[in-house]
């Protein structure tokens, strides 16, 4: 088969992550340096940027600010959530993808998300070769939630992983400070995958984390919390430290949030006061147990907290970007770059970077596995902390200016339309 | 005057900060190499240890672990909010302290916290000079707030602020990845001064800061807000991110998040669903806007947050530990240790520590100046930026062990009681 000749076109997807950007550098430094890659493009906004022809001339920019991308959180380009119908259905969006793809000559495509951007990917790729028109089509993995099947782990979830324990830990102290019972309740995200909420059980290997973890892919019980909760105060001095998945749902399949949400009345301003499921079962243990709660919730801090990357982390999603870019050139499409686990003749882990075809990646979903979830659903077993633990070693952040970090800063110059 | 000979009592109280400890190693430090000073006491939760007799013996601890108190948050020995009575209307409390002060030979005695901390510390320095019981009494600064009289700072304001610059950054890299209408509200502590809210203007100075920004200082109207979001979401592609004080307050001095209260019925089990004023104003802006909003409580992670501490402020919170047991031993009493700004012949912050009468940093409190807060109460001034940057220079934290934090492990041996 001929190498192709032509255009490179990136674009990030789905909620963000501290090294989301990291990958987009690897893709970046990778295809300027590639002979077969006429052009180097990101485009505004994933695929809307796209379909709009908005996307950026990366060549224009400096290459020390593409490498500061590495420390820099969030999606650069600007990310998006756009799902594309099936083209047996309505191919309006794809006739319209393989104009742009022609107009600009776009032969290598990477597509940079977690599920459902692999979905969009997927199905571009298909299309793409269904209509005959030569375009090397990637996916780049990324998800904080872990969630993406047939790799090891995902780039951004060790990351959040490495937040969310760090983050426990000093909580942990801080909430235990008082002679007086209290319950603080961990809200980590996660709607299907407990993995990031796992990740609390870091903590409890270093002797400062949660009493009580619960993850969405076991049933979640409030009479049962509610004693799980008092035989830990009756034993802890009435201190509770809690984590739980913001998805947890009942044995019916119904979130604990819209089950709080349901007994609430609107305010005067129409909506529910829906604080999520940390802040309502922090409201129950208050009613039930009469002491001083507090919900915490790690919101986006803990998928941008990028001043407390792991080196491991931020390094391998560069990596995958690379990669991504060589398979393409070598003539490999309709693949994501997967992560395999290896140990070298020291025990040392060792990632190992592989391909996988593209569907697999589209439609499953990887959960943590039902054995790591113990003592009746309320807590980790150590395989978790062997499994996490070489994933957040070293540390990795942006260089300071005036004491805080200092991002990339692109000039994000618009190709111009044809 | 002799030098008084005998036991050093040091106590932690109020909510804690990342740099506490700091101080707290500091005092022990000092302490075990004074010869005037015979034992090292820390008292269990503050003032209620020294009334129940519990308090550890600081001499049975490893040094290195004391060091490690350096980067470790949260108060190790305990804190406490206790107010102690007037002693006029009843002195129980004090002729429990005195006669505990006695049996162990307390003759100096170190209390570290913030205003009410500072009161407790005052009441004690009065009563034993009235009892005529010799005791050098010394107040040792601390609180996020910065709102403590007298000190140009306060040890824990700096790591705090850091804190929420950083994370402010971040947070607003994330929330503008979308191309559609955001509003984002970050509510920060400080109930009666905005200093630690006024730190999100660091991430401003550095392109990354919120549009709007309101302390408690200037009187905050639902209307005026209303109208400032929609301001900035004309001029800004529809997106805004607010900093909001907890404390904000109407024109007639009530909280604004206790407003939105009186608003909302109780849920089923009784309680209002108040998540706190910022989720407050971002139910306000999906009702007004109807655009996407998000709430964040940077809650007890910006006091905790040591993995973000300033070296400065590290620096200065052990020194402030170590002077004031200097000032004692030197036959000082009834005062706080203050910090002094001064710069030298290249223009370096240089901080200087001096001692001023505990009277007044008991009963004053100190607030962001009128001139600072400009733009008609939703922005700061450049000055906030001069005096806060000095504070938050360097990079400062636990060393780490697996990739996490290896915070200090005390003994925590009681002191027999006699």
């Amino acid at each position: 088969m001929a190498i192709l000749r032509g255009t490179c076109m990136f674009g990030q997807s789905g909620g963000p992550s501290s090294v989301i950007n990291s990958s987009a550098a690897g893709v970046f430094i990778e295809a300027l340096e590639q002979d077969c890659i006429t052009e180097v493009y990101g485009a505004a906004h994933g695929i809307r940027g796209i379909l709009n022809e908005e996307f950026f001339d990366i060549s224009k920019e400096d290459i020390k600010e593409l490498m500061l991308l590495k420390n820099t959180p969030s999606s650069a380009l600007g990310s998006v959530r756009y799902k594309l119908k099936d083209y047996k259905v309505d191919d309006t969006d794809y006739k319209r993808l393989l104009e742009v793809f022609k107009k600009y000559d776009v032969r290598y495509f990477f597509y940079n998300g977690g599920n459902d951007s692999m979905d969009t990917c997927n199905k571009i790729s298909k299309f793409m070769a269904g209509s005959g028109y030569d375009c090397n089509v990637i996916g780049v993995p990324k998800t904080i939630d872990n969630d993406l099947f047939g790799t090891d782990h995902t780039p951004g979830f060790a990351s959040a992983a490495k937040y969310v324990a760090t983050t426990t830990m000093e909580v942990k102290l801080d909430a235990g400070v008082y002679d007086s019972p209290m319950v603080t309740v961990l809200e980590v995200m996660g709607r299907n995958a407990g993995w990031l909420t796992a990740a609390t059980k870091l903590a409890c290997h270093k002797g400062l984390g949660p009493e009580l973890i619960y993850l969405p892919e076991t049933a979640f019980s409030i009479d049962k919390f509610v004693a799980d909760v008092k035989n830990v105060m009756d034993n802890n001095a009435g201190k509770c430290l809690i984590a739980v998945s913001e998805g947890i749902k009942s044995d019916k399949g119904e979130y604990i949030a819209e089950l709080f949400a349901d007994n609430l009345t609107k305010d005067s301003f129409g909506h529910s006061q829906l604080g999520g499921v940390g802040q309502a079962l922090a409201n129950l243990c208050k009613e039930t147990f009469g002491c001083k709660t507090r919900a915490i919730e790690f919101s986006l801090m803990q998928r941008c907290g990028a001043h407390l990357a792991s080196t491991v982390d931020v390094e391998e999603a560069f990596i995958a970007g690379r990669e991504s870019v060589k398979v393409a050139c070598a003539g490999g499409t309709d693949k994501m770059v997967v992560f395999e686990r290896t140990y070298d003749a020291n025990g040392k882990y060792v990632c190992k970077f592989n391909a996988m075809p593209l569907e697999l990646a589209a439609n499953t979903e990887k959960t943590v596995p039902a054995e790591w979830i113990i003592n009746d659903g309320t807590q980790i077993s150590d395989e978790f902390v062997a499994y996490a633990l070489p994933l957040i070693q070293g540390d990795c952040k942006a260089p300071l200016e005036d004491g805080l970090p200092r991002f990339a800063k692109l000039k994000k110059i618009f190709v111009p339309k044809k």
